[in-house]
């Protein structure tokens, strides 16, 4: 039985892997994550025991610190299973027009550096579950415009948000390096063109056909998918 | 005969390759920009007419805009031929030690988003030399440690420098798509492992080993370089 977080849980893809990750009968516990509770509706009409709803904005150190807290004392000696990285946001900007620097720098903050900080501070509950049940995971919410080798197929000005996702790539090859002999692993998964406030309505994919296979591809995760890249259809995505 | 600016060229890897570019004889002019100037003492003690100093700090916008001022006063109608995105920063940190934030978006400041600032800002004097000669060039001076293909062979905690490298590296080929119609090209390059403060005396290394081949490089650009990553030897890496 796993625990499972999932950061940005209120709505799109977060709130659709939190559904289906509370409806397989493997999880036993999900901290779904939002940074306003308050108007997370979508999450709070759940009504499922396993379900945890905690307070979390990704870039504030506290704020991460005081989850780990509250996830600690609810896991205890468990430590906690798998991590979902999957809060993020996106920015459009030609490179020949107008650059907010300000909103790069934050495109970069929670697409990138607040996975870090995460992964991080959540190390110590990572590396517990990691020593009770063999492994654990940390799942990275990347997209297929993170990809430097499928960038030429791209035509939409997205180049802060590719490059905070090639670095959110990144992120997963170091961990699975750097903590391969803790057993903690990291895999990087596009969700696919989906159904969201980001992929807009005329996107592919509605949010289940989505994450009804992203969730059992994460909760089937194995030694080797660590430090790969993956379509929510379960194929590698080259780098 | 090319003009050629290049940032972070007080020392280092940038001084070697201004020093390389001023006794090029197909290179008109080098704008050797450094934040601070006064103290740019091995590069004020140059003596060549091609050679302009020119204050630069890469994350701030104003200082950006007052360098493209400074450069279109004296490249005139030609605008600029190459620009080089050198100027970079390290930072050092275990994935389960201290981590700092503050630290950690610097180095994306500079080492990502500055070069798409960058690229941003000179754009028009960048086209201005692509509609006269054909093409203008970006050098973005990444690291063997933006490749995720190679990340396994990396073992120094070095996880926000490669995952700023790897974003530079997306810089590249957005460019190398966003800008195909204007003839505006990017490569990558990796300089090696050279003795500078950042690779340090155990490098393998001098700066004329690693920037003699990368200028020579970087000044036989063609079409077929755009959006690619290049060792300074000349070699491909994967991304």
């Amino acid at each position: 039985m796993s625990s499972v977080l999932v950061t940005g849980a209120n709505r799109g893809i977060g709130l659709g892997l939190t559904r289906h990750l509370l409806s397989d009968p493997s999880v036993a516990t999900v901290f779904a994550t939002a940074r306003d509770v308050d108007s997370a509706k979508d999450l709070r009409v759940i009504s499922n025991p396993k379900l945890h709803i905690i307070q979390l904005e990704v870039v504030n150190e506290d704020s991460i610190a005081n989850a780990v807290q509250k996830v600690s004392e609810i896991v205890g000696e468990n430590g906690l299973d798998i991590l979902i990285n999957n809060a993020g946001i996106g920015y459009m900007a030609p490179l020949n027009g107008e650059i907010s620097k300000v909103q790069m720098a934050e495109t970069f903050q929670v697409n990138s550096i607040a996975p870090l900080l995460l992964a991080n501070k959540f190390y110590p509950l990572l590396k517990q579950a990691a020593s009770k049940k063999g492994s654990a995971q940390i799942a990275n919410i990347s997209s297929g415009f993170g990809s430097l080798d499928q960038s030429p197929n791209v035509q939409m000005p997205l180049a802060a948000y590719c490059m905070s996702k090639s670095a959110l790539n990144m992120l997963t090859r170091r961990i699975s390096v750097e903590w391969k002999e803790d057993n903690i692993r990291a895999t990087s998964f596009c969700p696919g063109w989906v159904k969201t406030d980001m992929g807009t309505e005329r996107a592919e994919l509605t949010v289940d056909e989505s994450t009804i296979p992203l969730t059992k591809l994460i909760l089937s995760l194995t030694e080797d998918h660590n430090g790969q890249y993956y379509q929510h259809t379960g194929e590698t995505i080259p780098w």
